[in-house]
């Protein structure tokens, strides 16, 4: 199946971009990135054309005004400040960006349909589902069918990781040759990672977990919280 | 329920937005037009502006610059010549815009979950089901879903024009008091309406099958083609 992938530049969606490329049944024809006005995009971006680069998949930004201007979200450059702590805890609910994957899935598809493609990989996982509506299973389910129903090509979803955790998934990347060092996930968009925002104690949870070392340079390593109960 | 309306400026989403305001159980908060590079964005959205001003509405307007960058569609400026003839003829698909309902209905959602509204109004009607698979019922009932899901105050889609034909929908409009001089849909976005590309036609039957005098001035009218069986 020829598929565009979605790509922000964070571990997820770059193991996802190398999971499709070295695939048998799935080819990634391009990596699809977006510059929404999240405070990490000019951080992130950049890593997602590296891999795109490296692997000779066609890479295009789509940047879009329209969150900046108008949506409710921390995670915006327009928005508050990052919260510190884990991933999951519900005051992350603060770096939701209102249906984002709803968004950034339906302009996926209306591109691949453009360019005859057969399929749209997103990499929403397990450790997703605490805090954001549009990464769970119920919505990926009634996304999919809206996708195949609202286009010509009954273009399909592939979301590979939606059972896995972030552990699993690095593991997986790690047997792919996927350079990590080269991903992105600190939602504050310094120069250097912070390591305490939820998303950089997701990260360095997942190589803790796996036994693996981090090649991540963080601002401050201090012991990760645990996660709500 | 308070609710955003999607507001192209054409005869549908006018009388959607008057419906609306109208209702005794819904309220229209914003009405959010899509500068999206089409031939008649630049006609049709001062419409939109126009009614929203008469009414008291907030009007809205994002502008996307993907669909002109990288979509296939004759509707857009990037695109070749409008096709002239019956609206539900297969013809008109090259004015089809990939997934542009899907599109616009997600970022609606995510604007109307920033504004704490509870619906987002769309106009898709009967006659679009020919050629537009995202204005079909198992698009709408699957992207419903979809927004349900993926949003904290499970926003609903609301179509009242659903399976009611655009002759219908003038009717409903001319009881509302809609003044449809002051709406616009010519495809090819030249300073006159054209009188015979698909939506030229499509209005001009409309306005002949419900018996009332049609206030559009058209640069031709020729006689009516008929609809494919």
């Amino acid at each position: 199946m020829k598929t565009l992938v979605l790509l922000s530049g964070g571990m997820d969606s770059v193991t996802a971009l190398y999971h499709t490329h070295r695939s048998e049944s799935n080819d990634a024809v391009v990596g699809l990135s977006f510059d929404y006005g999240s405070k990490h995009n000019a951080r992130e971006i950049p890593y997602a054309a590296e891999h795109c680069r490296k692997l000779g998949i066609e890479h295009r930004v789509v940047k879009l005004d329209v969150m900046s201007q108008w949506f409710q979200s921390n995670l915006l450059k327009s928005g508050g400040e990052i919260p510190e702590g884990h991933y999951q805890e519900s005051s992350m609910k603060q770096t939701v960006v209102p249906f984002r994957n709803g968004i950034m899935l339906s302009i996926a598809a209306g591109m691949a349909e453009s360019m005859e493609l057969e399929g749209i990989v997103i990499a929403a996982h397990s450790g997703d589902h605490a805090i954001y509506p549009d990464c769970r299973e119920p919505f990926m389910q009634a996304m999919g069918e809206a996708i195949r129903e609202g286009t010509y090509a009954r273009l399909e979803i592939l979301a590979p990781f939606l059972s896995m955790t972030k552990k699993e998934i690095l593991q997986e990347g790690l047997k792919l040759g996927v350079d990590y060092s080269l991903t992105w996930s600190c939602y504050k968009g310094q120069l250097i990672q912070c390591g305490k925002c939820g998303t950089c104690v997701e990260r360095r949870e997942a190589f803790q977990l796996a036994g693996v070392e981090d090649p991540t340079v963080y601002e401050e390593t201090p012991d990760l919280p645990n996660a709500p109960k």
